[in-house]
């Protein structure tokens, strides 16, 4: 092999950014390359992505992304060629995307790189629209925000690599899609390129107030990439079933701490799902309840408790109980004897 | 008819309570006892609900239940016995269960009311195990919660009438249930009669330090019936992929005003579903989309954009840069050239 006496350089974590990020926080490192073993393939680095998400594994904490360890090369996709390899599936030549990291030339098991086809699209394509950012902004349409044909949906960093897939999929499902982006020239590029039916530029203006006037029937999906005051106008003006697709929230990465009060961060990184619940929805969950749950109440295997209140005029001290906890169990009130 | 001298008397709402609902903010009415016309039933109330979910009707102002009007009797679901009848699928005699009001007769049409089976559970059980409380712990816990045998799942207002159902379901499930309730009473019933493996009492305790201690492998499903604290401790302690079963915020009923900070008292009434995301847990939609999407890159209808940082040692400046929005569109890091 003609790499036989070339060197690798990769960028290793050397310690944890307080705040933003930044060189000093890593070290390159040079070593020499190492040559597939059976069943690994060499490639050599093209293109790199970078990612919001990478930030998580900056901090020494739990995330749906392992932590980053000191001393070790940092991780990300990549695109690459094949320059050598030991597992028959791959060929010298062969352009490939993986996961590997901030290197000049990777080792992969084989089974972990998936071939990209000749003639296809741009090779970076496929770290973006047809890569991990738009397979999120896809799933996260298709999955959980589910927009339908006439449908307001909008989109923080909307010209992000998700952002600006995530609403072109909106568009074709005949939604009406409103994007917020940092800036005019980036809001000018949601709307005249991606063909967005409006884009608030966040930073000259206040995103409530702009929301409202762009968004006259209320907010029935919303892509969360951003977190903060954007979510806050947001979630302010959803609609009845709206879908909130908590994908990210960039605006806090860099916060070691969460901001002060209740924050939504959690729900992205343990893809929790909070959900209304509003019995009348469900008419046909009536019927349904009563013949499971009858029998289980005759054999008094299904417990309940009352607390009843004697007749009509107690009836205003009776909801009183029940939002204070005066209540034990199911509050009524016994209006007239049953039978008489 | 007997009845036809006979008075009803209605509790009519005088005016919006401000806080804690009290007698003074209601009148009782004596009308004449109507006649049921065509179609229509006369009943007589035997037992009417109290839910906590009738502050919210008290406000001037939109929610799921639709606004009591002033001067107007207050509705509520109720138990009758039917004392006449204008359409002939109810005879005088007949239980039967409806939404009227806070009223001891009510004028029905007939297609609103559901028969109750001669010889079923007690009546009043209509209107808690078996009726609008027992189905909203069912369809909950069915269409939202489903645990699982073996998970965590934590239930506030433990003791209340949705709580104490939706409880027993996830045992019947399998899973391990532990309920908070207000007062040793009420927590030594749901831990002895309705078999939940723990309730805490969260006047006594510090809820965050007792959820820790009673639920070491974290929650897996929440069920919110109540909001402040208690919410706070349990999301707190969400596992990865928990469901939050939205069903009331109650400790916040009586304020007219949200309190300060972020709140999600919006998710219940407007039954929103916000869900995280996390693409690395649907790798089968990588290959999916890459079909979808490839033809529309090729045709050029699916548009994005690119930023290009040249050159490995630029990966940190690159990360800080999509941070803050420093990017335009998709981050990449061009490591090598496409050809060498």
């Amino acid at each position: 092999m003609s790499h036989a006496n070339a060197m690798r350089r990769s960028l290793v974590l050397k310690r944890r950014p307080d705040g933003e990020p930044g060189p000093d926080d890593f070290q390159m490192v040079e070593t020499p390359l190492p040559q597939p073993g059976h069943g690994e393939v060499l490639t050599r680095t093209i293109w790199l992505s970078i990612d919001p998400y990478m930030r998580g594994r900056l901090y020494d904490r739990p995330s749906y992304a392992p932590a980053q360890q000191l001393g070790e090369t940092m991780t990300g996709e990549t695109v690459g060629e094949v320059i050598a390899s030991a597992d028959p599936a791959f060929q010298p030549g062969d352009y490939v995307v993986g996961s590997r990291g901030w290197e000049t030339h990777s080792l992969s098991r084989a089974g972990t790189l998936t071939k990209l086809p000749p003639g296809g699209a741009h090779l970076s394509a496929y770290l973006g629209v047809l890569g991990m950012p738009g397979t999120t902004a896809y799933s996260g349409m298709l999955d959980i925000g589910q927009p339908k044909a006439g449908e307001t949906v909008v989109i923080s960093a909307a010209s992000g690599a998700v952002g600006a897939v995530a609403g072109q999929i909106a568009r074709r499902a005949g939604a009406r899609v409103v994007g917020v982006a940092g800036g005019p020239e980036k809001c000018l590029w949601v709307q005249e390129a991606l063909g967005f039916d409006g884009c608030i530029d966040h930073r000259a203006h206040d995103v409530a107030t702009a929301l409202r006037e762009a968004c006259p029937d209320g907010i029935d999906v919303y892509w969360e990439n951003v977190g903060g005051a954007v979510q806050a106008a947001a979630f302010g003006q959803l609609n009845f079933f709206a879908r909130v697709v908590m994908c990210g929230m960039v605006a806090q990465y860099n916060d070691a701490k969460p901001p002060p009060g209740p924050t939504l961060g959690f729900v992205v990184g343990k893809r929790v799902r909070i959900e209304g619940l509003i019995v009348f929805d469900k008419p046909h969950r009536y019927a349904e309840w009563r013949a499971l749950a009858a029998p289980w109440v005759a054999d008094g295997s299904l417990r309940y408790r009352e607390t009843i209140s004697e007749g009509l005029d107690s009836a205003p001290e009776a909801l009183a109980a029940v939002l204070t906890g005066g209540n034990f169990g199911k509050m009524l009130v016994r209006v007239g004897p049953e039978r008489i």
